[in-house]
């Protein structure tokens, strides 16, 4: 067990902070960990707009649904899929840009987002630091587009936050759903992913009675609020508005 | 400077490997770390398909456009958006469960996946392992949803290649774009990444010529190659028939 695997065996989302500042030195540090992350075709479609300014990060708390463990982090960083970078530097030739338009196009730039965004996290951690994912930020994502001035071909696709964890309030970590129902071997076997979420039902009911926090739902309750409504219902709109099109196929007048 | 830091920034994607095995008790802590990492909503809506079979490893090499790397690799690890667990831990309840068609519930899902993705390769570089990401299996998102028997309602969204490194053939670290232009304050600035791609143009050109391979494209000749085509053009109709809709309002009849 070394220390990296120690580390994201025990990592947890840190939403409380002590409000000490993120050293710029160290920031630095995190950004360039962040950047080395592999990228699709080498494309380097990935931008972070970072988040400093106090009155601007509350707005980000607000856009994101009223969030508190933004509103107190010192930092938010934001990863936007950059087809305008890509696009700048198809400029010269006689071909146009299009991947923006396409399904294809969409996916590899919400993964790399996700790439670069764990690669931020583990450093980050790595220096003491805690951060969690935020998503919420698609809540509204034209106010995020507003607030950072984003381009076409550029899309707020997740954020983080990033901050000194308050020792006194460090979170337990959260069971996960059973590792043969994760993992399978050659196929997919739904009889065993079905057996998974019966079981994680109950160790997640148990964790959160056994964190004095019996009004947490369980798995099932969990995933039952949230998946049964569009919970985030611009992202379809704002991209379009903003030159990204969920298609196969382009017509000869595109 | 600690382990993860250096780690993190002398990263690359390792394309060539002894054919040596990877120890299954590696694996197990490889895979534990991967499924640490966060989830939109706790959801974990991301399965894992390990392949070790040599047969179908060349078939994932086949269906990503014939990859060397794929083949030679001791295994291949698939990325699965899986809404059909959510969709099971929802069927007791009165609800519905749609979030597979939403724009929201795709890039979840991708994101998701990249996160896990990053975490897999980090545990995974720490152990000695060489792995790269492969998005290569959009090329044929069906082959690979035949292949892994997917159901409805989950989707093949990246994969990656593990192995042990040959250490003769380790690559050099690949440059990036100027820091300013990949990670700016407060605002985008168009201007400021408009100059790194000038600039990266000339670095990555420099570095090719360096490595003796000439006839590797810069960046304005890669992104211009790619990025003028849908390179994978199924994945719209793929994600369709596994149930996925790109959409934020669901009609009355749905």
């Amino acid at each position: 067990m070394n220390k990296i695997i120690e580390q994201l065996t025990q990592r947890r989302s840190i939403r409380q902070f002590t409000g000490a500042e993120v050293k710029h030195d160290h920031l630095v540090t995190i950004l360039q960990a962040g950047q080395q992350a592999p990228s699709s075709i080498n494309g380097q479609q990935i931008s972070l707009v970072i988040t400093h300014n106090r009155e601007r990060i509350a707005r980000i708390a607000e856009i994101a649904g009223g969030q508190l463990q933004v509103a107190t982090a010192d930092m938010f960083i934001t990863l936007v899929i950059d087809f305008n970078r890509t696009s700048m530097a198809t400029e010269q030739s006689d071909l146009s840009h299009i991947i923006e338009q396409s399904a294809e196009g969409i996916l590899t730039g919400a993964v790399d987002a996700g790439i670069m965004l764990n690669a931020l996290q583990t450093a980050a951690n790595s220096l003491g630091y805690g951060s969690t994912a935020i998503g919420g930020i698609r809540n509204n994502p034209q106010a995020m587009i507003d607030l950072l001035q984003l381009p076409e071909k550029t899309y707020p696709v997740a954020g983080m936050t990033l901050g000194v964890p308050d020792a006194k309030n460090k979170p337990q970590i959260k069971p996960r759903i059973p590792m043969a129902s994760f993992a399978m071997c050659e196929r997919y076997d739904s009889d065993i992913v079905r057996q998974g979420v019966e079981e994680y039902d109950q160790t997640l009911r148990c964790w959160w009675d056994q964190q004095d926090m019996p009004e947490q739902p369980s798995y099932k309750a969990l995933v039952s609020g949230f998946y049964s409504r569009i919970y985030f219902p611009q992202v379809a709109e704002t991209l379009e508005k903003q030159g990204f099109r969920f298609q196969d196929t382009l017509s000869e007048s595109d």
